[in-house]
């Protein structure tokens, strides 16, 4: 691997992409088995540092951790020294002079996971930062459209939703760019970022022209939040003009697929027809996040910091 | 076992429960060995997932789980995506696509585990829902009456308290029922439910004659909030007509037995002299409620669901 | 060992610090192994009982418990019975009931670790009380002195802070008084306890007179809320009288060192420079913390409860 930490998919080599994505094939295969764990990470210490909430992404590394046999350590934010003022690198280091070796972040601030790096001494898988970027969930959509395709190039992947805060629409971007698939996205114009253009893809408001010969629909999670800060002006008019249901599909190939990073807002960005319909893909993601975070784990421990004996 | 779950007492069979309470009797004496541990979950990854705050139960189930070598995911619905506004279904769904075996839950809403056993493949385990049922904790009651009394037939069990929104009274009823015992609901009229002749048991307001020849009283629970909503005219006159004094029980024989779910409130359902007098086994049905709950999870990893390999 | 307890460092003997002292060396070097984990307490469960908030000591005893093979629980103040108003030995006794061994104990009252250790059955170790006594931190801090002098005889500590409130202090003070160092407590007179003279060492409010001939400055943590209620006129006056800061330390020999119990408040009580200078060992402090909690569990861990087998 190039990078001692998976920070983000920007920059990460097709190589490594693939690297990843072979791992998490044999992990998956473990994962099926009746007893579904290996002695792989025995004696390495990993601290889930949590500083937003999360369900699925944090269950998710806990599992692919004990499948692992790691040692998992977990923090969330509340009842915890952040309270008490201290600094984010202070409570870093703290828990890395206590001799662990991986850290799993999740915070609310685009770049904590980057700067926690450079000046920290642990491996560091960025579980979410900010609108920035979720790479494990990069991977794994990945992970699963190969899984069907068994290929990138020449599929059109058509990313939907509020892309200018979405993390998951970025790390798709940048791995899916690498690895020579064509990416479109699609929202209201006030949820493209203004600095779209330089990710050398298309661009459109247009659902319907969007998903035409479209492979892959990976449809987003609208924060409700969005409607409050004035970005969208009802819920309704995004599910009409931009919310995924079985009529719009009518016109698409027979071999298409539906993804979702949830939670969903069924009826808002998607509906349940579509969501549990024969295309959707969303619960195989979620099995899918398992094997690719125990690839990641697997893959990033070799390089996990050597500590001065003092 | 005729069931892959244990959804609550009614209906399990008499041959079903026996078997869960003879089970656990090898599962005590596991707990009292020097190292009180079992290989025998190793591999079986059980989710924790409790939506209303419990100290006693969450923490007898895990320790239940790690005597049996299970791995364990804790989830509450605190800090987590239940605020995000995604339906327990999908929850729960996404939970189980990450490759899960049997799942711990505790709910307010009466009926939430039987909904998700309907519509997940897991083993679902029902850690108290609603006012509806809480089968462990009508087992290890149970457990702990034939522990003393080595049988069912002929003892006469008086539950004093808020009959009407007690899951641990229903579960006893339906429990004790199949066993043969002779059951009594005593509490005041308002907290009495009033599909109470279904249950084919007696119904009194009169503690001092429900008491009369009484093996065993369960004291139950009272929720403070019942007095704020108006079905009860005050703690003191609560405690003046249905808690379990010194005085009330002189009348009894002198081989009953108290037991009480906790958390207790004292000087109101129950005094202190007799929460620790030589008749409480109330602290005992604490280290039961391990072995019950080590027994169930045992019985129940046989049926775990068996998932398609995509 | 005298107690089978930890509740505090006052009246722990000579011989007995020294060996929570001596044994933590092995640890400290299984630490430093590649596996740094040891089967020592196997079968042995631990109950992290925190009724306060807390990152780093929760965290450090926890990856002791795991570094010893330890089954652990955790169980913290909030989404617990706590919040349905059971009293703390009610709690303590059904968990104990579970056949636990031993207790971490954390709690905003002085004294409740004693009061539960007279009360129940397993070994408690106190992981703070209020603003009594915090001994882990006190043997940690001893720990590390005692790793870079060799001894405490002939030693000069300067104690600087909010000595009234603070647990570290009154730890510190007991434990170095025993092992023979000369302890000088510094701080703002209102933040300097009433019953000083009983511990026995030297008392002032003047920090430059205070640290001539210092060994180690141990720097408290200043509360913040301390201002509020009136004790201190402003942080940035609490700074510039106490705050310990380069310009300050220059009168000082070659040889002397910064510790930090931490969070610290960079700019109030410690310059930055200061924290992350030649002299410190804040840092060192975390990770012999790890070693420090391991001695004592191991140490401790032969006394534990003798259940009854009923």
């Amino acid at each position: 691997m190039k990078s001692r930490h998976l920070l983000g998919l920007e920059g990460v080599s097709y190589e490594d992409i693939n690297l990843f994505l072979n791992t998490a094939v044999s992990f998956k295969e473990i994962l099926g088995r009746k007893i579904p764990k290996v002695p792989t990470l025995r004696g390495i210490t990993v601290v889930n540092l949590f500083y937003e909430s999360s369900t699925r992404t944090r269950i998710s590394f806990e599992l692919a951790e004990k499948r692992l046999s790691a040692d998992t350590v977990n923090f969330s934010s509340s009842g915890s020294s952040v309270s008490k003022g201290e600094s984010l690198k202070d409570t870093m280091q703290n828990i890395e002079a206590m001799k662990i070796d991986m850290v799993v972040i999740r915070h609310q601030s685009s770049g904590a996971p980057h700067y926690l790096a450079s000046c920290c001494q642990s491996v560091f898988i960025n579980a979410g930062d900010g609108a920035h970027e979720h790479p494990t969930q990069g991977l794994l959509d990945m992970f699963t459209i190969r899984e069907k395709y068994g290929r990138f190039e020449g599929l059109k992947v058509v990313i939907v939703g509020d892309i200018k805060h979405s993390r998951v629409a970025r790390s798709n971007i940048w791995g899916l760019k690498t690895m020579g698939a064509q990416v479109v996205v699609c929202g209201p114009p006030t949820l493209l970022p203004l600095e779209i253009e330089k990710f050398g893809i298309q661009v459109t408001d247009d659902l319907d022209e969007a998903i035409i010969g479209a492979d892959v629909i990976n449809v987003l999670r609208l924060q409700k939040e969005r409607q409050k800060s004035g970005l969208l002006p009802s819920l309704r008019e995004y599910n009409r003009y931009w919310g995924i249901n079985v009529d719009r599909l009518k016109k698409l190939n027979d071999n298409f697929t539906i993804m979702h990073p949830g939670p969903m807002n069924r009826g808002v960005e998607i509906s349940s027809e579509v969501a549990e319909g024969p295309y959707s893909v969303i619960l195989r993601q979620v099995t899918n996040g398992v094997a690719i975070r125990m690839a990641v784990l697997y893959l990033l421990s070799g390089g996990r910091g050597k500590f001065d004996e003092e």
